[in-house]
Order: structure tokens, then C-alpha cells, then sequence
């Protein structure tokens, strides 16, 4: 009898954190895994914003899959995936196919553009490493086109951000630290450019806390951020935006929208025929998709309502790394014979948003922090997340280990 | 009696020299001394290729006025010279007026288009710090966009100089070497790269020695530059370029084309009324304006025959300099109220081409030089001109000071 196949989609943080605790749980022969990614390497999409802002370089944040995968142990596949047939128990790559007795589907988020006209063709979005390169240069380019024209253009200095939650606030974050920066290496002014937040909500970051909010926007606007808040964004085009508050629409030229107001699920998993709530899998207990008991989800292609708030856990690394520690060991589980499956219990230890490299907002297990001890607790979770990727090595190498500014 | 006023326009190599060695030698009160120029800073218009292709930062190749000329024994204007009437001694810049009783004209260069279609509009010229900073993010910003579209586009890849002359040789060399840091920085393969020079002559470098043109050939091809010869541009578009070789039209995809194939005098010298020969003032033996004793003219504004070949001295610094030197001294003497001036007597020590920072050809004092003795002559004429601008201090500042590689 040979060994199940299990196929792994996606390198994300659900992605590759099942195929490394697999590698280290399983016995020989136990089972033929497999993991699929489009590129060679994983990437940390939780700091994407400073590689799209400039300030943190995208070698930093990203780790080939060779230096943490054994391909002694795992198979790897770079490829696209296209679609998934899970009544043929099958997976179509762009350069092939490939057959799985079990599969966890780990492909993450795209950017949601909610049909807003223009969105989609001229906004950029913090998506991935190519998206987030592009970002940097953009911004570059525009700022050294500024005095190459007779007709110097204000749209090129004006950058805007669209969603004032998470990667919104931690973008213009970085910005307000880096936009100092270039404004010396293209002799530019600094009060000349413009770093303009716009967002639905009342206030910016929905869902934190007052005292956290206050902070927050006193730290960025003391940098120079300017909020427009409970202002929806009507079109994009290629000299700027239209917004709506309070009844009135309002144009910024720009050729800078970074839209971070909103993400789905990869939209390959409505695509192959998965039942689906907001475009995600709601999953089992156990992280089953509903009808395929050999179907596995994390990440941000699952959905677990949290039953005491009554609303879907966020789509966080944090949460993502939870379902893969499940997943896993019940994949380890149903391959031993145990019928008895774990199931998914989150451990929501806390959530700091940086405001650059030296500040940050955030509540840890239940205490509001401010400042450099949330600065220092950002940087041990990312660093705490590598030293689980890759051990201390990759901690060393990747990490973020200076605490002291 | 009030004393002399002495403006110049333009701080290149012409017109800071004439600057630096006026303050140098005038004592007090003899001369009222203005130096007008659009930007703070004196670039070295004979790095700025090396800008553009990013692999020397710009602020290597600038020197702030204000660090070589006191501003206590001359005058700065920042401001840029919109015409000059010679008949009413006076020079009008986009901030007001200047009169003057003796003018040095050092305006620079241009690039010519030859009213080749399109070039104006979508070529790129290396100039200024302004162009060099803009070709080097547009190439930048081309290789961030290749992998965010769904059909790559070869053009974002090609990279087209016009003009095998010497800035166009020193450009690819200079990309030669920074390519390949490109493509990592990208994920982009060196193989998809082309850096494609194309030159209206039968061979590149015309008018250099056969065995320099054969080194500088195989040097850059072994590095991935194509070169096409005996080829007429005949059009630039967005989306790329069309060239007549042999009588057959051929088409390049390129966003990026640099036009190194020409430079003409700054276009204000003809429009201010002056007798000019292909755009300059072919100026008398002691570098005045033929018709205006008043005038002083240095740098590439000024047309000085070789009388030994019939041909003009090119415009290179080595020539601007010189020329500085002549004129500064002819306007000590005519303040002293002596009637003999100097005359121009050009002594060439030679040319040497870079071919990247770490090869170059060149004769010197009649002598070819090739590799790394070439590299250090490069080196040690920048180092030597920067000890003539600002001192031993500029020179271990901003010099060239390793030659070991």
C-alpha cells in the first residue's frame, strides 16, 4: 500500500507553517507530501507595508523555501494553481495536475476592490512582494519625475491611502518615516508632499481602542499624516479621487492610491465550486471544508466565527499560524487511524499595529500598550514567528533584534 | 568710483572655475563678482552617466556652491537666466534683472534631437542631475512593474542608447555592471535583459583609436551590451524605437530610450542674438563674443577652431576648464587696466573612456591605455579637477580615491 498524498496549496503562514510542523512530526513513509507556491519563496505578508513604503528591503521579509523546507522530506512544486476539483480529488497548476487523498488549501487574500470604479486598474495594493516593490518605486519615480517637467505636477507628491484599519495605519506609518527620506534624495520639499489617509469609519482604526485611536493619530499627524475619516471613496482614475463626506464630493489629484481598505480570500476557492460565506470556506471545527472531509482550510481562505463576539475571527498571521498547528496534527491524526480530530481553539494573545519602526499602538493580552514596549512586543511576534518557521538561525538572520529605538 | 561688475551665468565646469579663480586672485574692491546659476549646486556633468545608470549616487557627483565659492567675496544668485541683451549690458533671469559690465556666458549644453519624431517627447537625455535621477528610476520602476502584469512586456527590458560617442559607451558600460544587481533586486533573469546601443556610425566610438574601439567592443559585448551599427534612428514611441540599417526599417520594443548622440550649446546663446556656428559663439582668441568686447564665453557655449585639423575642440571639461582659466585671467587684466590678453592655447592630455568603474580606454599624452591603467588616468583627471575646485578637502570627499579595482 503506498503512503496518502497529502498536497499543500499556498507557502503563506498556514501554508508552510502545516508543511513544517509535518516535516518534523512525521515518521518515514507516513505520508508524500507536497507543497504548492507560485514563487520559491515564503514571504511575511504582515510587512509587506514597510517593503512597499521603502523602509524595510523585501529580502527582509521574505525566506526561500529551501531554507526551511527539507525537500528530502517534502516534494515542492512552484507553480500557479488555477483551480481545484475536489469531487475528482484533484488540483489544476498551470503546468500540470495534481492528485491528493488530502489537501489543505492555504492561498491566502487579494486585494477587495467592493466594484468601486478605477479601483482596479490604477490603485495599487499591498498584496505580495512584486505588488509591494512596485509601491516603492512608484512612489520614486513620481518623486523624481517631479522636477523633470516645466509643469511640476502636485498629483505626483500627493499619496493617498485608502482604509484607515491595520495595514492602512501601519503604511502611512512607515511613510511618514521614509517620505523625509526621499524628499533629501530628490530635493523636494517636505511640506510640499502630502500623505492623506482616507477612511469610512468615524474614526481611524475601527475596533481599537479610544485610547489606542488617540494615540495613534497624535503620532501620525505629529509626522505629518493628514486623516480624512468617514469619507467614501466614489472613483479612482488616473489624476486622483473622488471621495464623498457628508453629502459633498471632494477630488485629491494623485497618482499614488494605496488601497488597504479591504481584502477576500483568494478567489480561486469560490471559483472551484466551495460553498462559501464572503468568499471564504466556513470551516468545520476541525478546519474541514463542510462537504470534503479530505479538504483542510487555513488561513484567510477559512472562516471561524468566534462564538462569543458573533463575528468571524480576523484574518491574521497569528490565526492563520493556529489553524496550521491543527491541521496538522490532524493530518497526523487521520493518517494513524485516530478518528478523533483536534479541534480549532484560538489563542488570541493580542494585536500591535507599528506606527513606523519607533512607535506602535496595541493591546496585549488585554493591556493597552503605547510606544516603545508595543514597538518592542511587535517585533518579539515577528520574531517569535521566525524562530517557529526556522528555528534560531532564520531568527538571526531575518529578525527584527534591535529593540533599543 | 564704483568697481566692476562681473556676472556669470552658469556654475559648470566654465563658469565655477572662472569663479573660483576670480576669488582667488581679485584683492578687495577691484570687482564686484556675481555668479548666477539655477541650482545650489556645480555638478560634474562627466559623471552624471553613472548616475543614470544608479551605480554612483548623485550627491558623489554635486558640490554645493556654497562649500567652493565664498559668498563673502562673491555674490550667488539662485535663479535661472531666461535671455541676456548684450546692447544693454544686462541679463534677465525669471526673478528679475542683472546688469553687468563684464559677462561670462557658461550655460552648458543641450541635447540636439536633429528633430528625429518623437525623441523630445519620449527620450530620455542624460544632462542634468534631474534626467540622470529620472533615467535611473525609470529603468527601476520598468523592472518593478515587469512581474505586475499579466503579459510581460519585453520592452520594460530593453534598454536603448542612441549614440555609440563617448557618453553613450560610458552609459552601457556603467549598465553593464548594474544590470545584474537589477535583476536580483527584481527576480528577473540577466538573460531577459538587452542593453542595446545603436550608432549612426559604421563602428562605436568614432574617432578613437581602431585597437581602443576593438578593447572597449569586446569588453562591453562580453558583458551583454549588443551593439548596432551604420544605423539611423528614424522614430521614437512610446512603445519603442524604428531604426534604417541598410536601407531596411527595423523596430526595437523599448520604454527606455537614452539619447546620448548629441548635445548642442544651451539654446538661450542664439536666442539672445549672438552670432553663433552651430548653435555657438565662435569666440575671438581671447574667448570673447566676436561683437562684444563685454563677453566672455566659456565651456560649450564657446566654438574654438583647431586651426592643426579644421575642426572644432569638442566640449569636453578638460576644454571648459581652460577655457575658465583664460578668461578669469583676461578679466584680472582688463580691471588692472592692462590691454594684453591672454589667448586661448588648449593643451589636450588626452581622453579616457570608462567602460563601467573597473575598465576604460583611452589615449594619454599619445599614448593608448587600457584596463585598470586606464581606470586609474579616469580616476586621477576627476580627482585632479576636483583638487582644482575645492581643495585637498573636496577631493578626499567627493574624489575617486580607490583605484585598486
Amino acid at each position: 500500500m503506498s503512503s496518502p498524498k497529502i498536497v499543500i496549496l499556498g507557502a503563506g503562514y498556514g501554508g508552510i507553517i502545516t508543511a513544517v510542523r509535518l516535516q518534523k512530526k512525521l515518521r518515514a513513509n507516513e505520508a508524500e507530501v507536497t507543497l504548492v507556491n507560485k514563487n520559491e519563496y515564503h514571504y511575511q505578508s504582515t510587512a509587506l507595508h514597510e517593503s512597499s513604503a521603502g523602509t524595510l528591503h523585501h529580502d527582509r521579509t521574505r525566506v526561500k523555501i529551501k531554507d526551511v523546507v527539507n525537500f528530502n522530506k517534502i516534494n515542492f512544486v512552484q507553480a500557479e494553481v488555477i483551480s481545484i476539483q475536489p469531487d475528482e480529488k484533484k488540483v489544476t497548476l498551470a503546468n500540470g495536475d495534481l492528485e491528493y487523498d488530502y489537501l489543505v488549501i492555504g492561498l491566502g487574500f487579494e486585494s477587495a476592490t467592493f466594484g468601486i470604479p478605477g479601483l482596479k486598474e490604477y490603485a495599487f495594493s499591498i498584496t505580495n512582494i512584486n505588488s509591494a516593490r512596485l509601491i516603492r518605486e512608484h512612489i520614486e519615480y513620481n518623486f523624481a519625475k517631479f522636477h523633470n517637467e516645466v509643469e511640476k505636477q502636485q498629483s505626483r507628491l500627493n499619496i493617498v491611502v485608502g482604509g484607515a484599519g491595520f495595514t492602512g495605519i501601519e503604511f502611512v506609518g512607515e511613510l511618514a518615516n521614509r517620505i523625509p527620506e526621499l524628499c533629501k534624495e530628490y530635493d523636494i520639499d517636505r511640506a510640499q508632499v502630502r500623505i492623506i489617509n482616507v477612511e469610512g469609519a468615524p474614526t481611524i482604526m475601527p475596533g481599537f481602542h479610544p485610547d489606542l485611536i488617540e494615540y495613534a493619530q497624535n503620532s501620525l499627524e505629529a509626522r505629518g499624516v493628514e486623516f480624512i475619516t468617514g469619507a467614501m471613496l466614489q472613483e479612482c482614475t488616473p489624476e486622483g479621487i473622488i471621495y464623498e463626506k457628508d453629502g459633498e464630493k471632494h477630488e485629491i489629484p494623485t497618482k499614488t492610491l494605496v488601497w488597504a481598505a479591504g481584502v477576500k480570500a483568494n478567489s480561486i476557492v469560490e471559483e472551484s465550486g466551495f460553498e462559501t460565506n464572503r468568499g471564504k470556506i466556513e470551516v468545520t471545527p476541525e478546519l474541514r471544508a463542510p462537504d470534503y472531509d479530505d479538504v483542510f482550510v487555513v488561513g484567510d481562505c477559512a472562516l471561524v466565527m468566534n462564538e462569543e463576539t458573533g463575528n468571524p475571527y480576523p484574518p491574521t498571521a497569528q490565526i492563520a499560524i493556529q489553524h496550521a498547528d491543527t491541521v496538522a496534527d490532524n493530518l497526523l491524526r487521520i493518517i494513524r487511524g485516530n478518528d478523533e480530530l483536534k479541534t480549532f481553539e484560538p489563542v488570541i494573545r493580542g494585536t500591535v499595529a507599528s506606527l513606523g519602526h519607533n512607535d506602535a499602538v496595541g493591546e496585549v493580552f488585554g493591556r493597552n500598550l503605547y510606544g516603545w514596549p508595543a514597538t518592542v512586543m511587535k517585533k518579539a511576534i515577528d520574531n517569535r514567528y521566525l524562530l517557529k518557521l526556522g528555528g534560531l538561525g532564520l531568527m538571526f538572520k531575518k529578525g527584527k533584534l534591535n529593540v533599543f529605538y
